[in-house]
C-alpha cells in the first residue's frame, strides 16, 4: 500500500471533536489502536514485531542484529494535532519496506522499523520519553514517577500496557543494535515551501526545552473577596506569558512558548489558588538557558508583587543537535542534492544522534502549520517522501 | 441531629483529591448522592419531598399551599469548593424544622425547605440556575442549550436526572406559593470577624455577572514557527487578566476576577488556537456594566495587536440587590440586633428578592476564605445560625 493510502486507513482514529485534529496520547485507546494496527501491517511483511522495555515497538525485516538499519518515527500525536506528524515516518517507512521487498531485494543488513512511545510528551509531559529511555538520556526512576493529568504515572500506564515497570530504562543491547537511524517526518514551519522540492535533508534540531512554573497564591471568593485581600496567582501567570514573548523577542530567531496554563481551582467565581504554565523555549545555539533564566526572574518578580510562590522545574531540555555529517553528505549524493533544511521541532532522531550517526528526511508541508489541524502534506509529496526513504534504505542496508 | 452533626454526615460526598475541597456539581454523581441524602433526611422529618420541574427539590412540611415560608441553599459546590457553602443552608434549615417539631410547634402557614439546582453554575456557567429558572429571569431555551465543558447540555443533563426538557422554564405557579424565603449561609468573606456575633443579617447584594472572552488565533508549532510569523491568542488573554486586575482598582470597592482560562488544545509544545477566559465582575451600584465595558476595550486592543479574533459573550448578570426592608427590620428585632452585612457574593435570595420578600442570615467565617478549602464555620457559630433560623421560622409561619 501507498503512504498515502496507510495514512488514509488510520484518518478516523483518535478524532477530537472538541479541539479538532487528532488526539493520539502514549497507551491511550486511540494510540493502542494504531499499535495494533502497526502491528498488523508489519506481519503481512512478515517483519517480526517486538516491544521493547520502554514500549517502543520494533518491526525487524531479517534478524536482529548489529550494525542495523533503523527507520520509523512515532505515532502519538499532541492534543489536537494534525495527521502527519509522527505517522507519516512511519507509514513511509513501511511503504519503503514493502518497495523493497516487492522488487526482490535481499538487505545484507538487519533492517528496522521502529515506533517510539509518548514523542510528544503529550501525556507524561517529557518529550521523546521512549527515545530518551532507549538511550539513558532520562532517568528510569524519574521516568517512572511521571504523571499525566489525571494523576497516573508512565509506570502504571505501562503496566497496564503489558510492559514490566522493574525494566523500563536504558537498554544499551537494544541500542547497540542499532548502526544508523534515519526519520522521516513531514515539515512543521514554511521551511521547505519555497524552495521547489518535495523533501529536505535535515541538518540541524534547536536546543529546546521545557520548564514547568508553578505559582500559588490563596484561592478565595470572586465576589466577597476585596481587590486588597487578594493574593492570585493569575495575575503573575499573566505576566509571565507577557514577559516570555518581550524576553524572547530580543533573541535572534528564539521561538518561546507558553501553550498550556491551568488555573486550579479553574472556577468562573474562584479566585484560584495555584496556576501551572508550561514554557516551551528554544533558541539557537547555546542560549536557551540563559533566555529562561531571565523569564524566570521575570516571573519572580511578578509573583511577588502579588504575594505568590513560584516554583520552577526542568521537565526536559535537549542541547542543540547536528545530524551526522558523513550520512547527510550520503543522504544528499543519493536523493539529488535536495535542500539542507534546520528545524525548531524535537525528533526522536535527534535524541538517537547523541549515540549512533542519525539523519532526517523532511516533507514539504504546504500550509507551513504543524501541531494542528492546518498541517498537510499533498499526496504527491508524501509519495516522493516515501520514494526517497526507500532509496536510501536500500543504499544503507546493502 | 445538629446542623453539624448532619455536615459530617456529608463530609466525604464528592471530595476533590486534585483540588482539595469538593467538587458537587448539578447532576453529578455527589450532587446526586446528596440529592438522595437530603430526600432520606427530609423524609425523617416526615415532609413531603417534590422536585420542580427546573430540578430544585422542595421538602413541605404542611400541604404545599400559599403564603409559605420557605428557607433553603444549595448543595453544589464550585469546583474544589468549602463545605459550608450551600450546605450550611440545607442542614440549618433541616435542624431548623427537627426543632420545631420536637418542641410541638405546629406552623399556621406551610413551610418548606429547598435545594436549589446549580447555584454557582459550576457545570453549566450561569449561577442560580435553579432560582432563575423558577422565577423566569432566565429564558428557557438559552437554559436548555447551557453546555458543561464535556459539551452535554443541561437538558441533556435534566432529563437524565429524570426531569421533563420540555418543562423546564419559569414556573409562576409555584413561585407563587412562596411568601417569604429566608436563606442561612456561611459568610463568604471577612465582614464578620471583627463584630463580635456569630451571625448577621443580609442587607445587600453587588451587582455581579460573568462574561466570556473568546480570542482565536492559528495553533501551531511552539518550535518551528517564529515568533513574527505567530498569531497567539495567549497573549491578549494575559494582557486582559492584567488589564481587570488594573481596571477594577480604579473603581471603589471593585471586585473583577478571572479564575478561569482555557487554551486549546492546551500541549506544552503546540501554540493555542483559542483561549477562552471568563470574567467575573461585581461593581457595587450600577457601574458594572462600564468596568466591563472597559475591560472588553482594553482586550480588543490586546487582540488586534496580536491579529486574533475576540468575542465576548454576557453569560449572566444581575443588577445590586437590597433585601426587603421589613423582613430585614422583623429579623434584626428577632434576633436581637445582630450586625446587617452587605456582600458580594450572588445567592438565591437576591434571585427571589426580586419577586417576594426575602432575606438572609450569614453565619461567621473565621478564615474569610470561602469558594475554596479553607473556608469555615466553627461547630458553636454553626449552632447559633441553626437556631437563629429556627426563631426566624417559628416567627415568620405561626
Amino acid at each position: 500500500m501507498s503512504a498515502a493510502e496507510l495514512l488514509a486507513a488510520i484518518a478516523d482514529v483518535g478524532r477530537d471533536a472538541r479541539r479538532g485534529g487528532y488526539s493520539r496520547h502514549a497507551f491511550d485507546r486511540p494510540e493502542r489502536e494504531l499499535r495494533t494496527w502497526f502491528v498488523e501491517r508489519a506481519q503481512r511483511l512478515r517483519l517480526d514485531v517486538e516491544t521493547d522495555r520502554n514500549g517502543n515497538l520494533w518491526a525487524w525485516w531479517g534478524s536482529p542484529g548489529p550494525d542495523a538499519v533503523v527507520t520509523g518515527s512515532h505515532l502519538d500525536s499532541v492534543p489536537g494535532g494534525g495527521a502527519f506528524d509522527g505517522p507519516l515516518g512511519v507509514v513511509s517507512a513501511l511503504t519503503a519496506v514493502e518497495a523493497l521487498q516487492e522488487k526482490g531485494f535481499r538487505p545484507a543488513k538487519p533492517v528496522a522499523v521502529v515506533v517510539f512511545a509518548e514523542e510528544e510528551g503529550g501525556r507524561f509531559g517529557v518529550p521523546c520519553l521512549g527515545s530518551r529511555l532507549l538511550t539513558g538520556t532520562i532517568d528510569a526512576g524519574r521516568a517512572r514517577a511521571l504523571r499525566d493529568p489525571d494523576g497516573v504515572t508512565f509506570a502504571e500506564a505501562a503496566v497496564a500496557a503489558g510492559l514490566d515497570a522493574e525494566r523500563i530504562g536504558s537498554d544499551p543491547e537494544r541500542l547497540g543494535l542499532v548502526g544508523q537511524f534515519v526519520e522521516l517526518h513531514v515539515e512543521q514551519g514554511r521551511g521547505l515551501i519555497d524552495l521547489g522540492s518535495p523533501v529536505a535533508v535535515g541538518s540541524t534540531v534547536i536546543a529546546h526545552g521545557r520548564w514547568r512554573f508553578s505559582f500559588a497564591g490563596q484561592g478565595n471568593h470572586a465576589g466577597a473577596t476585596r481587590l486588597g485581600d487578594r493574593v492570585d496567582p493569575m495575575l503573575p501567570a499573566a505576566g509571565t506569558v507577557l514577559a516570555v514573548r518581550r524576553l524572547a523577542q530580543s533573541r535572534d530567531d528564539a521561538r518561546a512558548t507558553v501553550g498550556r496554563l491551568v488555573p486550579t481551582p479553574g472556577g468562573t467565581n474562584v479566585i484560584a489558588s495555584t496556576v501551572d504554565l508550561w514554557l516551551d523555549a528554544r533558541v539557537p545555539g547555546t542560549e536557551t538557558p540563559e533566555l529562561v533564566e531571565e523569564i524566570v526572574a521575570a516571573a519572580r518578580d511578578a509573583a511577588g508583587a502579588e504575594g505568590c510562590e513560584l516554583t520552577v522545574t526542568r521537565e526536559s531540555y535537549s542541547d542543540d543537535v547536528v545530524f551526522d555529517e558523513p550520512l547527510r553528505r550520503a543522504l544528499a549524493e543519493w536523493l539529488g542534492a535536495p535542500p539542507e533544511l534546520p528545524t525548531g521541532a524535537g525528533h526522536d532522531a535527534a535524541i538517537l544522534a547523541g549515540f549512533v550517526p542519525s539523519g532526517m528526511l523532511y516533507v514539504r508541508n504546504p500550509t507551513g502549520i504543524s501541531h494542528a489541524p492546518d498541517e498537510f502534506a499533498e499526496d504527491a509529496d508524501v509519495e516522493a517522501g516515501a520514494r526517497a526513504l526507500t532509496e536510501v534504505l536500500e543504499r544503507l542496508s546493502k
